[in-house]
């Protein structure tokens, strides 16, 4: 918009974004801080994320790095305490697993969440992959697999538009399940804000697909962002593994979802993407005692094996003695 | 997932994604073909991108390129003929504007509508960024806008979850609105698929914000895919505004936005960002005459001219002598 378009001097003074500071960090990088009206906001976290970085996403050369101020938002409904009190887990991290591959029917995903609860585990999420195909429909798979894992909590993905989602957390709630996985990239953030609002029961792990954070960085979007809208816990791709965020990234970003922050409960940071048991002690040491470990392919991979290697990894964090 | 954790023949050889090729682009830029199986889709865009680029969008080193093969997608119910009937204009480029700053109250920007319909102009988009804001409530602004444009049409624009756009498509239709203005990375593509279903007789121009296309290339996103989810319109940043697209992204984009495909209705490119009235005669010649020429600030920058400026804006289109 064009200043010299706007006559009016409310729209002058309150509402048109504000250049605050301008520093050069050299090489042809700058750090600018941007003045936004709240007023351009209102509540809704889409139209937050379209003030934020909705243009500003279109320019090549444009990271959004940081929001600051009062966001309209809750924050988690149950974060890092809830977690912990629905499985009685205290003291130590929480550990978790992933059910696939795609393409397994109903019964076979069930009978492999039962070997992995069988193992100690404490959530299993589904793949995020996993949606409602007709290899393994939405109810049919939460029905299933509800039965199969005892304490364990069993964590369906959420997929499809609103209406579609309040439908599955309704099926899941009648499955006595209360913590549901979400990837607010692909589903919206309003849409997320909406089940978060008139869910209050349910704890939300979000994903981190289409997340494309080398644009957003991925401590703004993932640790704090997705805490202030609702998510109990964030998962993401930790360092070393199959996505390339260094630890530095992982450090900030498990910072941002558990910083103590003014009437906002913690989320709790959950790294993921090609872990290994092996690495358990190491992570353990990197992230503390309030971080959830999510090992997917590597307790596959075991096979026959799969409960055994569960049960190494719910014993190494169980025993694990902090540095 | 690990391959060797699978032990099932149908799974391995009809679900599992598979390397279709390789090729060296040289300079260390690799040309990667990977088949997957549309069982894991379904019918849901949202699973679409997931599917996609969901947790590739993570790795800071891979562009989607495109997406080929028989996508579950109905494509533009109205597309470039439709939006043509609307306003009646046949055998010349559309012509369109943007309505703002934000922070004016709604009867200030119907004035303001009003004179740009004065002008001669085809379509009337909201800024994107205006939403349901206290200074221009939805149902308020959108009503006092329908009865300022006489023939032109007003193009609202949505925000919030699928249950607030339903209300805001079904408030603009009970003013007479059959034209509607959506984002579909920040209101999901789920929601957009919804609406597009739900409301067949409502034509969509897709807004490119949080499109981020520097990791999904913008002719594939915002050309593409926009398009086969139901995009009648396609707004994009022309190059040599305000944005960095080359021209031949912008050219490419436009061809897939148009170019004919077995049962999908073409969609109407319309590039925008920072366009001026005296580009007017070289944009057509690039585009000819299926696009719709979107000019917001430069019109709005002439103030108390504006009618006049929007007049010379419809005239250099309807008077245009293609080279």
């Amino acid at each position: 918009m064009p200043l010299k378009a706007i006559d009016d001097q409310h729209i002058l003074g309150d509402i048109v974004g504000a250049v605050e500071s301008i520093d050069d960090c050299g090489d042809g990088v700058f750090d600018v801080r941007i003045a936004l009206s709240a007023a351009t906001v209102g509540g809704d976290a889409g139209q937050f994320l379209n003030m934020a970085f909705g243009n500003t996403s279109l320019h090549d050369d444009v990271v959004l790095v940081d929001v600051d101020g009062q966001l309209p938002f809750p924050g988690p409904q149950h974060g890092i305490d809830g977690l912990r009190q629905r499985v009685g887990a205290y003291g130590r991290a929480l550990t978790c697993s992933a059910l696939k591959p795609q393409g397994l029917p109903a019964a076979r995903l069930a009978a492999l969440a039962e070997r992995f609860a069988r193992g100690g585990i404490d959530f299993i999420k589904d793949d995020h992959g996993l949606a409602d195909q007709s290899y393994s429909p939405f109810a049919e798979r939460v029905a299933a697999i509800a039965g199969a894992v005892g304490r364990t909590r069993y964590v369906p993905s959420l997929s499809g538009n609103l209406e579609t989602m309040r439908r599955q957390v309704e099926i899941s709630g009648a499955c006595g399940i209360d913590t549901m996985l979400i990837a607010p990239m692909i589903a919206g953030w309003s849409t997320f804000q909406a089940l978060v609002r008139d869910y209050p029961g349910v704890a939300f792990l979000a994903h981190p697909s289409m997340g494309g954070a080398a644009r957003i960085a991925p401590e703004l979007l993932i640790g704090k962002l997705f805490r202030l809208i609702g998510a109990d816990a964030v998962i993401f791709p930790n360092h070393g593994g199959r996505f390339g965020y260094t630890p530095d990234v992982c450090r900030r970003l498990a910072e941002q979802a558990r910083a103590p922050r003014d009437g906002i409960r913690s989320s709790i940071p959950v790294p993921a993407g090609g872990m290994t048991v092996d690495r358990v002690p190491e992570m353990l040491d990197f992230y503390g005692v309030d971080v959830m470990l999510l090992i997917g392919g590597n307790l596959l991979a075991a096979r026959e094996q799969l409960t055994d290697r569960t049960a190494n990894f719910t014993r190494a964090v169980a025993q694990h003695r902090y540095r």
